[in-house]
């Protein structure tokens, strides 16, 4: 294919992902077609419990992924890997092996969509060009759908050459990235097990501007993800408001006090309260409020000292208004850093790629990523593992309603990765 | 009927009126059985929008008002007035008039539930003897099933004597009563036109015990219902979390404050944050929340000095994190006190009534209830206006799961309105 | 002495105490002139630890009681009566004793100024007229001043006529009512054993005209005055503030949720954080921080709900941050109502003295004081007590920075009281 | 002098300095014993307004200063400098110039202590030794008393060896640098004009052994210090708590929001709410409420941000309870690092430094310090600058009671500062 025609398929591609944008676990349709794909191009394809274990933190209710379910199959899901990935086992792992000697070198792309509502102004190129998300609340603003039609057109391009020309190229389609839950599932289903290398990119981040490339991200931010749950008692908000609980004061109180828990000297830290509820009715005091929540920090020991706090904060906002409270654990993931060598690699060949008009070493994540759960593996083992960056004018920042990316970086992604392959040995 | 025979048929409508709890502006079902009966015994009907006027407040959504006419229908509505009520007109009125001099004098009876889960404990009586509501998130934790039960029972008492003896009899079955939004939009609608004499009654209000009469509230609280809406930015959490505007931060500055508007030296304030909901995903700072609020005062005046805290916090909880708010009203009523002439005639009857123990003047309700919207129209008319509180032994506080109300308190409630239409004349 | 002498002489007596403002336990000044004074008109006269128990909550640092003692010395204290009211045993007890049978009755007056700073704008009148405060942060902005000319003035006219011409009148000079720690420790002294009738007033509550009178309030809150303390631990602030524990930030939790403590549906409730102090230097986590409270209720029951509720949110707010708290009690009295018969008695009175415009039967209180404690002790041992309202014009609301009274108001008061003597047959 | 000896000469000097802690602007006895020692061994000493200008933020009330004044002449000052650096004038300049070609260098030394109670533990070395602080509520928390007494074995043994064998030494001796006030008044009058290699050290930070050393601090943190003064309306908070304006409450919004300033995605952060004060009495809302706080962060920039999110969050809090706010400018300073070539003279001379077991190239400081106004000053004029670590177990955290330094590290940081000389080429 040329490389024009590539840079059509891949915008394509990307397009129908971003307007059929699928949750975390729930990414029936992108994981069926994905797999269906694959397939086609004569890869060997494992997908759903073999390579997904069963512990997955933040699973969202049956009925959701029943929903999710019919509604990617309304929408063109292939039946019968969709029968294989339901009920939240989205995963996707493609093999080309050669049974040469040669490293065992994995591309990892993330393929979910975050829940938020797209924005529906009319300059909004989504909306403009008629490729916005379909599904109301779910949105591909974190660029996963660029991810994962890099993925695509990387295998294509694999395939077309005849496959790898020594060692082993296994291409990895994680589900359920937002929240950190996909990443530890595939690990823990061996995934990762045997990888000499590991590749994998992220659009946008710290690289705003279309021909950047990080080389390799360091200081990914190790994450833990929770749900916090207030119980109190309802009571006639005029007859007898003093017999009540009050939940939602409690969990205002919580609001305020995770948002302010000290900054640590030793690095940097994030907390973000994503989500409230609570509440019955408008006059009754009110007896429950649950909150989303996660932090990040530079390290595992900040994250620890993160953690520690929020079980204080949480525990003492339920005591001001005697109310019971519980904090649920819904995903994490460690902190990772490139491996420098490796990065190097990408680093050079970057600087080859056509469209590339920056190259920069190194820059700090600042973000999450469950990648990092790949990396610790790979790396852990005695391999190598680099995130880099791919640079992309967006829309707006990450998780806004006008997040949308650039698909002319789509391409400078595919040719990256195929460069490392080749300087990798993997390709001829 | 005798006296046994309308205990039992009173509980049987209290319990059935309770297992399909509907909340305001969607008791389809119950008001269109109200109206087949009432015009089966010979009143003449109105229903619909001929008795609540199109400005009504707090209205639900479409989608749940076709909702609840769908369950409505499932469960037995009578389709004929379902049809004239649909749609948030669930108000019925049924008179009867004999057309010889005498006063006009109106009962109101209230019929909707609460929004909030009944309890599910084996104890209750409701679930132990199989009335437990069976609408999931509704519960009649008000007693105005009791209320309503009474009212049929009244009218059947008044149409088996054959009608009044002098005057018109008006019976009036209100919606809405929850979040004071019926009262107001049936007297806008003319209900109370015309009426000299008005009597209501609340159960277990300042009267826990079975047998106990309290002759006629006072202080029924002047109250203020409200939205309070927050718009901000989101952004993503680990990467810039800085380009947020976090409209939780806010909604939970609003939370504690509103809660902590100061008391009035001039006489009580209630201050009561019901629900609130808030944000997009976890690792997004929130760009939304909405609070449903409300606002209780002793009379007017310390209501506007409320209302004026309201606008203030909330514009400066927005201000604190740079986000957007807005205040929409919700409901509302003044407030009123019994007329005490005609809480004497109350008292009077009620001592004389089977079953009551004991006779108080007056109470102060503490609550807040559009029948003050009655009792104000009335009264500024030249009329004499009661609400009477009716005792009951109840299974927890008002607004709260285990609420339940006292079966046998129904009857003392019926022959304190027939007695009191006796004692006024209109009833032979 | 004619009545215009009296009004020159009282309102000379009460510009007087007002320049030299007292705050509680450190009336030297004023409790040694008004002793020494009562002395010369003839009373027995009993100050000091005769009359105070030594058990006095809230007492000043032994420093500010010495410093207050030198101020007296310094501003024409009476040197003897000094050395005996002197570190915080500042009451005084007069006491003119027929032999006769009689009523014992005694008159009650508050004489100490609240700490706040006094307003120095050119019109308000202390200021125009040349006796504002001269003591830096106290004002007699209570009226307490007042209260104390009046008290002088009766006594005066009572010695004039001879003194009483049946049983005993006793005069009780009351210090620390701000805080409420005077009253009790008086009363543990025995200064209320024996009295039959009990008669105070307080200047401008609920009744601000002057000629208002009201024959006895009902409704004085009862009221805990309490110390909050907050003990964290201290961390440079750039370097390692997460080695920090902020008490400053568990203060701040605790004034909104002192303040947002739910309504009570049986009556009243007032909270307030009256001052707050903490943290040692900008750039270090604070380590402490300490606030002065009240809260106060309609009865007993309602404020035992409140201190509880204190408790909680003081150890919740406290939890929060990982600091110690501790609550100390600082003071406090029950509520109180005056005897009905004995209103009736102070409103014919004071419907025929000269320049009452208005009587109204009773008023709530809304305020706490601790003339409660003499109120009960005397009710409690089978007498009467009333405490009445004398209407004044007010140059703001009392413990505002432009408070002062109207001078006009202060022979009223004392033609009340002389009025009641002679009603209650104890003075010819 | 032998080493023995200095080391003895140093410890005396430190301890002496450290019970005789002096707060920002208050050094008098410091700056004028410093001046005068120095003059004593040669040094052309300029003192007062010669070397600080007269815009000085955060200078203490005057009656505090005079205080200061009195009790340093009290503990045994210079009399003829402490006339010279009374009133906040307190820096010191010496200076040895050989006429001969060759660098100006200058060494700078802050003298200040802080605000705070040392610990009074017997454990406590300071408290076991003797030399605790005499100051009630000052401590040298921050080891400014090693640093004044490295500077002065510098002097020492500088003259001891006849001076600079080329060009200029310059010794600054800088008061406040607490609150990042001293050293932007000290450039300002023209104490870093034409020095072309800039020297000094801080005692502790990120060096917590002694024998380390850490050869050059990179990213000395931007800081904002400033005051927020809330102005509301007293009123009585039993009878009219409704006409209040609470300032102590808009504090406690602002104390918890302030925290609660969501970190950056592009750097650290720091907030601190050193110190609270507020309120009048006990009974009355409160009127008025002052907050001292400091905004820290990597750069600039990120500073900008967080200034502007104190103006929203103080102009918001104010909004909620209806008060008037105003943030008041008390200090600053920018961000700076060292030069990275002085740095690795820097690291070179500490690796031959007896005592040194180990040199780090660079550490982030994580704190701020006004060192970075001469570093700015330096660096902009094209000359280099270092701000290097000297390592010292410690007694507690900085800016704790218990904090103090290990005696042992001063020789080593006086050799480094002699070392550093010599390298540089003044020093024979």
């Amino acid at each position: 294919m040329s490389r024009a025609d590539a840079v059509l398929a891949m915008t394509a591609d990307r397009r129908d992902l971003h307007a059929h944008a699928e949750p975390g676990w729930c990414e029936v349709r992108t994981a069926s077609l994905v797999a269906r794909r694959l397939a086609g191009l004569g890869y060997a394809v494992r997908v759903g419990r073999e390579v997904v274990a069963a512990d997955r933190p933040g699973l969202p209710p049956a009925a959701e992924l029943a929903a999710a379910y019919d509604r990617a199959l309304a929408a063109g899901a292939d039946p019968e890997y969709a029968a294989l990935v339901r009920d939240g086992f989205t995963g996707v792992v493609a093999t080309l092996a050669t049974g040469r000697p040669g490293p065992v070198v994995a591309l990892r792309f993330d393929i979910d969509a975050n829940y938020g509502h797209e924005s529906a102004d009319p300059a909004h190129p989504a909306e403009r060009d008629g490729y916005r998300s379909r599904v109301d609340g779910v949105h591909h603003s974190c660029g996963h759908d660029a991810h994962t039609a890099i993925g695509l057109a990387v295998a294509h391009e694999l395939a077309a050459a005849g496959g790898p020309s020594a060692g082993e190229v296994r291409l990895i389609f994680q589900p359920a990235e937002e929240g950190l839950r996909g990443g530890p599932a595939m690990v823990a289903a061996g995934v990762a097990d045997g990888v000499d290398v590991l590749l994998g990119c992220h659009i946008g981040v710290q690289a705003r501007e279309t021909g950047e490339v990080v080389a390799g991200y360091r200081r990914i931010l190790a994450s833990h993800k929770f749900d916090v749950r207030f119980r109190g008692r309802n009571a006639h908000a005029g007859i007898s408001p003093h017999e009540g609980r009050n939940a939602v004061q409690a969990a205002a109180i919580a609001v305020q006090n995770l948002l302010a828990i000290s900054r640590h000297g030793d690095g940097e830290t994030r907390v973000n309260v994503g989500t409230i509820e609570g509440g019955e009715t408008r006059n009754s005091v009110p007896a429950h409020a649950l909150l989303r929540c996660e932090v990040r920090a530079d390290d595992n020991a900040i994250l620890g000292y993160l953690c520690d706090r929020v079980e204080e904060v949480v525990r003492g906002a339920a005591a001001v208004t005697g109310v019971e409270a519980r904090v649920e654990t819904a995903g994490g993931a460690a902190g990772a850093d490139s491996t420098p060598e490796l990065a190097a690699v990408v680093g050079r060949v970057a600087a080859g790629v056509h469209g590339v008009t920056r190259v920069r070493d190194t820059a700090d994540f600042k973000g999450s990523d469950d990648m990092s759960s790949f990396m610790n593996a790979v790396q852990d083992a005695g391999g190598r593992a680099v995130y880099f960056g791919l640079g992309s004018r967006l829309g707006d920042v990450h998780h806004a309603p006008g997040f949308d990316v650039d698909d002319d970086a789509l391409v400078i992604g595919r040719d990256v990765f195929l460069g490392c392959l080749r300087e990798l040995g993997v390709l001829g």
